[in-house]
C-alpha cells in the first residue's frame, strides 16, 4: 500500500475549483487516485473529496498542510486533510447491549475499518470482558444526575489524551450534554433504532409495534444538541409482518443497527462524509 | 378455474376454531385449498382466511351464508364471505397525477387483479382520457368548500348504485369527510408518499428532502377519521443520496407509490387483509 | 412458555386433511396456535406445519407419536413431530473462516435460535478458541485424501452419540462424501457464497468479479449428492458497483453469508422448512 | 437550464489526467458541475465523466470537438462528447410484450429520460397502437429465417436515417445477427429476465421455478456477439416463495424488468455508462 493523502473540503461554489486543486496536487507530483465532487445547487456549496498518492510528492506532510492552509484561506473553505499512515482514532461509547460493539470489534479485527480504537468508555461494566478480549483499555464512568458534569469532563480528558477524532455511540444509552457535544461537532456518530424522523426518542421498537408499521429501520447520524435531529449518514429498513412481536423487532433490529452503524464507521474512516448544514454529503 | 369460496373472520381466540370451521367445510364436501391463521397474543384475537373449492359442495351460496351466519354468531366473529365468481368491485378516486391510475388500469388489463372497476371518480377532468381508453365510466365531481357535502353525497349514491366494495384513492388529493369515511369503514385504501408515521400531511417529499433522510418510502393504508393514521397495509422504501433533488424524490417516489398501492389492491382483491384495531393482519 | 408440539407433514393432497388433523388435535384437547398449509398444484402434494399447546392435552408424548403413526400411515404421509421441551440438536462444521460460526454462537447466546449446539467439528484447529469461549466441545478431524473415509466414519459416530438432528456447514471447506450425506438426508445445511445457480463451485466472488455482475448473493441450501444443487432455503443479494474489488465482495459477502445462514438455522430450529423434491416449502 | 457539455473518456492511467482536463475546461471558461472518475487498478485504466456549463465557454461546439480530438490523441483515449441541447436519440425494438415499452414511453412523457425516441421497430404489429398514441413512427419488419439479413439491412438504414445513437431492446424476442450488433458496439441495451449469469437463454422464469430459487432477477446489459454475455449495466432481484407459480414469477418479473431497463436507459441518456472490456463502469 502506497501512502496517500485525502483532502475533504467544502466552500462556496465558484469556477475553477477542481482545476485549481487538482493542478496544485499535480504540480507537486501527486497522483490523484480518487475524486468525488458535489455541488449543492440550493445553497451553492461545493464539496470535494480527493485522494492522491504521495510516492513522488515533493512536499512533506507539514509543508503540504501549510500550503493547503494558504490555498484554503483563499477560497474560504472548511477542510480537513488526512494521511493514510495516520489512522483515524475512534472511541467507542457503550452501555449494556453488546451487538454493536461486538460487530465493530470483530470487523476491526478483520481489517474492515482502517482506524485505531484506543479506548472504550461505558457507564456500565458489562462490556469490559469484550474490551479485554480485544485488548482495548476500558474506562468505566458510572453516571448519576449529580456526577454527570464531572464524569463528562473526565471523559473529555481521556478522549483528548488519546487524540480521539470521532466518537461512536454503539448503543450508548445516555444523552450527552450540550457542552460535551460541542467538543466534538459532527464527530460523534450515534445509531438510532428507527428510520428517523419516525419514532424519535425512547423505545422506538415499541412505538413501531404499536403503530403497526410494515417496515422497521435504523439510522446512523451525527449527534447535535437536538435529540435524534443531527445529520443523517446511513439508513436502512427491513420488512416486518403482523407475526413479528416486539421481541422480533428487537432481534431483527439488532441486525439493522450493527449493519447501519458499521457502514457509518467505515465511511467516516475513509473520510467519505461531509456535513452540509443539518444534512450530509456521503461520497460512496 | 374451479369456483371457490373465501371466508375471512376474526374473533376471540378459543380452542377448536380451526377444527370446527374446517370440519364444517369438509362435512359439506368442500376441499380446502388455502388456510392462513394468526393469533394476536396481545389481544387474544384469532384471525382466519380459508379458501375451499365448491365443485362438490352441497350448499348453495345462499344456504352457505345462512349456515355460516349461525356458526359465526356462536363464536361471535366478524366475518366476510366471497365467491370467486363474484369479483370484488372497486372504484378509483383520482386527481391530476396519472402514475397510479395508469399502473392500476394496465395491471388490471393484464389480469393481475381479480376485480371489477366499474367507475372512476375525480375532482378534475385530467384523467378522463385514460378512463375512456379503458372504457370505464368517469365521473367528475369538482369540489369547493361549499359543495363538498353535496358532492360526497352524490358520490356515495353512485358508489352504492355500482355496489362498490372498496375505494382506492390513487393519489386523490382531497381529504374525505368523516361522514364519507364512515360509509366505508376499512374499505378505503390510500397511498401516502412517505414511510408513515414520518412526514404526515402535505408535501412529504419536500419534508424528506429538507430533513436529509437517506431513504424515502410509500405507505398504503386504510383511511380512517384521522389523517394518515389508518391501519397500514404495505410499506416500502428505497435508498436516496445527497445527489437527489426534490424532483428526483418525486420521480423515484412514483415508482414506490404505484408498486405499494398495487400490492395493496392485489391483497384486497384476494381478501388477504384483515383489520385488527388500528393495525392489519396481511396473509401473504 | 407453555409446552407445545409441532407436526410437519407432506402427502398426496386429498379432501379433508386439515379437518382430520385439526379435529384429531382438538378431540384430545390440544389448542392450535399456528397452522400453515400449502398445496403444490404441480405435484398434487399437501404440506402442513401445525403447532398446538399441550397444557390440557390428554395424550403423553409417546402415545401421541403412536397415535400419529397410525393416522399418518392411513394418509401415507412423510411426517416429523417435535416437542418444544426437546430442542433441536445441531452440530456446526467449520474450517478457517470465523464470521459464520461467530454469528451463530452469538445469536445462540442471545436466544435467537431455540436449539442445542452440543458439538463443533472442524478439519482445522483455528476455531477451537471460539468454541472454548462458548464452552462447546470441539472435535478436530484433519482430512487428507487417504483418511477421509475413516474420519467421516468417526464424525458420524460422534454425531450419533450426540443425537445430532441437523448439521450446519458454517463455511466448511470440504466436500462431504455421498455416504456421509446419505446419513443426513435433508439435514445438512450449507451456505454457498453466491446466488445459486450462478457461480457454482469454487471462488464464486472471483467469478462474480470477473463477470462484472452488479449484485452478489448468498444461498443456504440442503446438501445432496450433487455439489451446490440441493434444495434452496434462503437467498439474498446486495448491490455492488465497479468500485468493489474482490476483497470488497468478500467483505460484503460475509454479511450476506452470516445473515442467510442464520435465517436458515432459525427456520430449521422452528421446523419451518419442508422439502419438496429438490425444492423447499418454507413456512415463514 | 443552462447548456452544458459532457465528456466521457477512458485511457491508460497516468499522473495529471484530472488536472489536465479540468485545467483545459477552466482555461476556456467552462464551469465544472459534475465530475466522476475511476481507476481500474487491475487493468490500469482511467475512466472519467465530466460535465461543465457552456455559458461563458469561449469555444464553439465544433472548435471544442477539434480541440478535444487533439487532447485525446495525446493521451490516447477513447472518448465521446455530448451537448445538452442535442438529446440522445434512441430506437425501441419490441415484439409482443407491452410492459417495457409502455413504461418507457410513459416515463419519457413525464420527462424522466432526456432523450428523443424517433422510431419504434418491431417484428410484430401488436405495439403499433401504443406507438401511435405517443405519435412515434412505427416500423414493422416481420422476420423469417430467409428474410432476416434483408430486414436487418433495412432496419440499419432507418436507424441511420434517424441518427440513432442507442438501441433499446424492450423485450425484443429475436436474436440480432453478429453483423447487426457490430454496427452498434456497446450501443444496444437488452433486458434479460433473470439475474445473469444464471438462467441464460430461453424461458428463465421456468428455469428459475424449476430450480426452486428464492429470488428472481432482471439484468440490463449491452448486447455483444455472445448471447446474454455482454457488459452488465443494472441488476435487481426480488424475493419469491414456494407459493409463487410460474405466472407469479412472470408477473413479478415484469415489475423488475421495466424498472431495471428504465434505469439503464436513464443512465445511458445521462452518459453515465462507460464500458471496460466486458464490464461496465456506472457513474451514478
Amino acid at each position: 500500500m502506497q501512502k496517500s493523502a485525502i483532502l475533504t473540503l467544502s466552500c462556496t461554489d465558484k469556477p475553477g475549483l477542481v482545476s485549481r486543486i487538482s493542478g496544485f496536487i499535480h504540480s507537486h507530483f501527486g497522483n490523484i487516485i480518487s475524486l468525488n465532487e458535489f455541488v449543492d445547487q440550493n445553497s451553492g456549496t461545493f464539496f470535494l473529496r480527493i485522494e492522491w498518492t504521495l510516492d513522488h510528492f515533493e512536499l512533506t506532510d507539514d509543508d503540504l498542510k501549510l500550503a493547503f492552509k494558504k490555498e484554503m484561506r483563499e477560497i474560504d473553505a472548511s477542510w480537513e486533510i488526512h494521511f493514510s499512515d495516520r489512522r483515524l482514532r475512534i472511541a467507542l461509547f457503550v452501555s449494556k447491549y453488546d451487538h454493536c460493539i461486538r460487530d465493530i470489534l470483530w470487523r476491526h479485527s478483520m481489517g474492515e475499518f482502517d482506524v485505531d480504537i484506543p479506548i472504550i468508555i461505558s457507564n456500565h461494566i458489562d462490556m469490559e470482558k469484550i474490551a479485554n478480549r480485544y485488548q482495548i483499555p476500558f474506562y468505566h464512568f458510572p453516571l448519576t444526575k449529580e456526577n454527570k458534569k464531572k464524569q463528562e469532563d473526565a471523559e473529555i480528558r481521556i478522549l483528548e489524551e488519546n487524540q480521539i477524532h470521532t466518537i461512536i455511540l454503539a448503543r450508548y444509552m445516555q444523552i450527552l450534554s450540550a457542552e460535551f457535544v460541542a467538543h466534538y461537532p459532527n464527530r460523534i456518530i450515534n445509531i438510532h433504532h428507527s428510520f428517523l424522523p419516525a419514532f424519535i426518542g425512547g423505545n422506538p421498537y415499541r412505538q413501531a409495534f404499536e403503530r403497526g408499521v410494515k417496515i422497521i429501520g435504523a439510522t446512523s447520524h451525527f449527534v447535535t444538541g437536538e435529540l435524534d435531529e443531527g445529520p443523517i449518514i446511513v439508513q436502512e429498513t427491513v420488512n416486518i409482518s403482523h407475526r413479528d412481536k416486539i421481541d422480533d423487532l428487537i432481534r431483527r433490529g439488532r441486525d439493522l443497527e450493527r449493519m447501519v452503524l458499521s457502514k457509518a464507521i467505515k465511511l467516516q474512516a475513509e473520510k467519505r462524509i461531509l456535513v452540509s448544514g443539518h444534512k450530509t454529503v456521503v461520497f460512496e
